[in-house]
């Protein structure tokens, strides 16, 4: 019964077999390699244009080198208070944009809304060179609360980035996850919705530990590749990296291990949600569950081995709230088991 | 013939193999995962001490982590000229330490000597404030040279360290080829000779993408931890990690590579030194060759599809440098290939 | 009618005064000169105990240097969200801190209170290497809604500090200020109260350009000097900075001065309680009046050139706020003046 | 026998008379007052032309801001290895710029040539984006060597940033004293010989503490204010800056006294050039005069009370060599007391 996070998974073994069919001969290092080539071409048929976009080994050097390209050390981001690269990034943001700050904004559900871009713009406007300057909004999807932008919260998100000159960034580290719930192309909900720059997931949702920084406007990337070597983020031998993102894009199988594992998270929480004493506290839009439930059965479940996380509770609702995350190895038996486990505790 | 660098081989099948092991059940991420665990433990035998090491993805994170542990941002490093984190890291350890310097000395086969350590520390003492305070030196084994430093020379520069109150970093991309020559012990050629720190290097030997940062003493891994998170460098699937470098160093893999790829290049340096207009012009003690030869014939052998980089040349020799770099994937087919090619164009 | 902020004024005569008489002859620079030395002498007399103490031109520098002395690159500072450092210093301590972020929290009266820090720490340490980790806190005195801690409230947080290992920084801007309310020696107010380091402001107060940043602890100020210097903030002739402080120093003229300004907001704050549609949103402890007004009386009030600034509206509060400074050479001839067009202007 | 450097001196009672002028009234903060206009406006007038130009209170803070306005963290300055910025700032630009490197050149006379740049730009490019990018040059006027840069000289390195896309700098702490020596305008010896941005000195020649950033194309500044301000160099009294500027440039009192700055250097070079033992090793071009001269004749001057530094050795001779300074207070009784205890010392 792990539900803990997506990450404790293993790898796809379509993943595992690129990197086998990688290991052969030899092959230029840092990028000039045929996988990587491959991957290029493949990039710009799933996102239905032209991209540019460089393999990483993590998310956050993808978020963190996204943004520094786009944000000037006294510069500023704009994102939720609960944003990952906020409070779950140690720094890196700040660190990789050498000083630059995050201007952190509450919302309902994990979202920002285009009004709080211009309260923020105006206050950093009237603070004139006393207050950091704003030059880009941070979303992340799915967000933390497993909930997920539609296109056209993105586009009016956009527009007020339009509005004020700044850059829009998307943490898509569950990018694959909020694709499978709103059933839209990629391109629809990145690029076409106005975001300039993802940092699109690949590690959680099967591969070893691959993630790309995907620019949709090339001009953006200017100076990537140097920050990416000073950041110790480039492999010399690429091709391991690049063909883990090759295989996860090939044969559909990240929207495949996607819509598992949010098959998974749906038929929990449908689960849970018919158990008294248990309430879904987040719409569940994606793999992730947040249940308020009472201290006595978490600690029923922790007890019984269930593997999961306590998170923060909801502002004004003092109730414990627990995180469940499914992944695309996630079984129904898991799952079934979970929730007979918490009726039984919750004595149902 | 391929001599162009050892990263350009593909990874050792026993490391794919760790791989697929590694692919399976859940475990915690992080690094709380059981082949994390072995590793350490490996580590402590492999080094005949406890030690305290990290796993990173890239040669230019270890070395940028070892020294931002150990340099504050007012101080600054040591090294030789043409150290690979002056040259070929793109200023990395520079970002990782938030901005201090590098002090470049100069010196024959590669090496800087302890003489030099004091008169540095000498001007930077007489500087005061003025001039930034050295806190490390960094030595890169086998050096870019391809020459290696015995332990006795290694032991002189660490008194030299002690003296002036330096640490000292050896950045080991070619560890194991510097221990193959010398036939010594790992712990004989690091700790013992008072090494601080170590960049202990698989990816050129063997791994997919591997190295780790070992320290032999626990405290001065201080603020370690986050700064590999605040760097992006900490996988959240670190057993993929951990896997490579575990299998690295199982049944000797490590040793083995490296002591084929000595040979080759031992092989090739004999070959080509037999060969007129051509002079191997560092003493070949790793897995690099470097070779004084015509344009004429650099070119000549490029064109016949040879796959090597030119070198900056002898300071006070004129003549062109090739590097030639043998692999543990390197064939002694492939060397006397390189060798023969070398010899008709040369008209011997 | 000026009340827009204390950095409007000039310097207070004797200080001029100083730097004429400090203009003569050679001396040593960098701080190797008489009347550094005699600085240094009469902090430890103002102090009564040994400190170490620096002069530099600005405050944000002297806060952004403290907090870099006390702060790793991976590490955090609490404080208020309105702290000066957090909204008004453009980014400078995370640029001085190499990219360590501001944790901030709400609070009434400007100020933050002993069980946020714990619930702050409670967070950080579940949070891992993933969060940063708070090695500091930094408070304002007096708090940038013109409200004074007092002693006992900086020992509550002090102990707060001391039980998570953390340092606890002043910023001092209107330290004199706060001290003149309080009526208690610069000791209680500071090191006796459990503060490590003090922002000690001057320029606000009557000196040019000077604050001094003040370790209790000597060994907290390892590398203060050399991040000075690499700040750009070493004069060369630092006489001329050290003579500001010295003469705002001497003769009780920083009392003085101070001890005026209060008295100017105190009548300013009287005058300005009794007309209707006018109300005091804090209390008025320093030389700071916050005061609630219709919109239609402020714009007047600017039409009648008084120059003073909008502030952001208290929470939950909606209606508007103007912050009114009173300075060293505030008359009670413009306070009045102030006052009566307030009143004839609001029909009273 | 003051000879130590020309920031012993005190500053002119010009400009101590200006910042009394200033102590009057209320002005605006952080720039917006009547002298840093009037200051602007006679930027313009000395440099012939439109000037963007921000005060700020050290060299080292002026070459800092201007290199990081220049230069991208991924960056670097190409600069000579005796450059003040490269041993005399602490890294002072590598924080400012977020870690970018210098690339240090030798050089006769303390001067590059613009065939150095060229082959760093070639060995950069070969270095693609292992190399760090230079992105400016910077260079000293006066050189650290006491020499000065001709506009013809200038104009070649010009051309050689030009050909590169690289920035030119100029560390102007000497400005002045070069001007004096080739007795030709500001423009010519800054924007009409190619150079882009300019630290303007005038703590050494006169001022308390304050020099200029002088940026010829206003579009290169763009940042620059918040660069500045989050720096800790904007002071919010500005006013006192400022003013210290305008009476350093009013009635040439910046050329007056870096002419008798000088004039004094050429007389002490004269002198000592009579006496036995001692050799002039630097063509005496400014206010710097370099000797070498027997280790006991150094001791003794000392022990005289003569107050100088010794420097490095010219390369290739080992001879002391002693740095000494002549500054716009230094007297010509000043002098010939040195001249004639050196020679009664030396026997002569």
């Amino acid at each position: 019964m792990n539900f803990a996070s997506d990450n404790t998974a293993p790898a796809s073994p379509e993943i595992l077999a690129a990197l086998q069919a990688a290991n052969a001969g030899i092959v230029k290092s840092y990028g000039a390699d045929p996988i990587t080539a491959r991957l290029r071409a493949r990039m710009n048929d799933v996102f239905e244009r032209e991209v540019t976009a460089y393999p990483v080994a993590t998310g956050t050097a993808a978020n963190a080198l996204a943004l520094a390209t786009l944000v000037r050390p006294y510069g500023a981001v704009i994102c939720h208070e609960e944003a990952h690269i906020a409070t779950d990034e140690c720094g890196a943001p700040e660190f990789y944009m050498g000083g630059a700050k995050l201007v952190t904004l509450p919302g309902a559900d994990g979202k920002i809304l285009p009004a709080q871009i211009d309260a923020t713009m105006a206050r950093a406007i009237d603070g004139g060179v006393h207050f950091v300057l704003p030059e880009a909004v941070s979303i992340t999807q799915a967000t933390e609360w497993g909930t997920v932008y539609s296109p056209a919260e993105i586009a009016a998100l956009s527009e007020a980035c339009r509005r004020h000159g700044l850059r829009l960034h998307m943490d898509g580290a569950r990018f694959a996850n909020a694709l499978d719930f709103l059933g839209c192309t990629p391109a629809a909900l990145s690029w076409q919705a106005g975001v300039d720059v993802l940092s699109f997931g690949a590690t959680k949702n099967g591969a070893l530990a691959a993630e790309a920084v995907v620019f949709f406007d090339p001009a953006l990337a200017e100076g990537f590749e140097r920050r990416r070597k000073r950041a110790g983020q480039l492999w010399s031998k690429l091709r391991y990296l690049s063909a883990q993102l090759d295989a996860y894009l090939d044969h559909d199988l990240w929207r495949e291990n996607a819509a598992h594992a949010n098959r998974m998270a749906a038929r929990l929480a449908k689960g849970l949600a018919a158990i008294r004493d248990v309430e879904i506290v987040q719409t569940v839009q994606a793999n992730e569950v947040f249940a308020a439930m009472p201290d006595a059965l978490i600690e029923g479940l922790l007890a019984e081995g269930a593997y999961f996380y306590r998170w923060i509770s909801l502002e004004g609702d003092p109730r414990p709230v627990v995180r469940l995350v499914a992944a695309f190895t996630t079984t129904s038996e898991e799952v079934d088991e979970l929730i007979a486990v918490t009726k039984r505790l919750a004595g149902n």
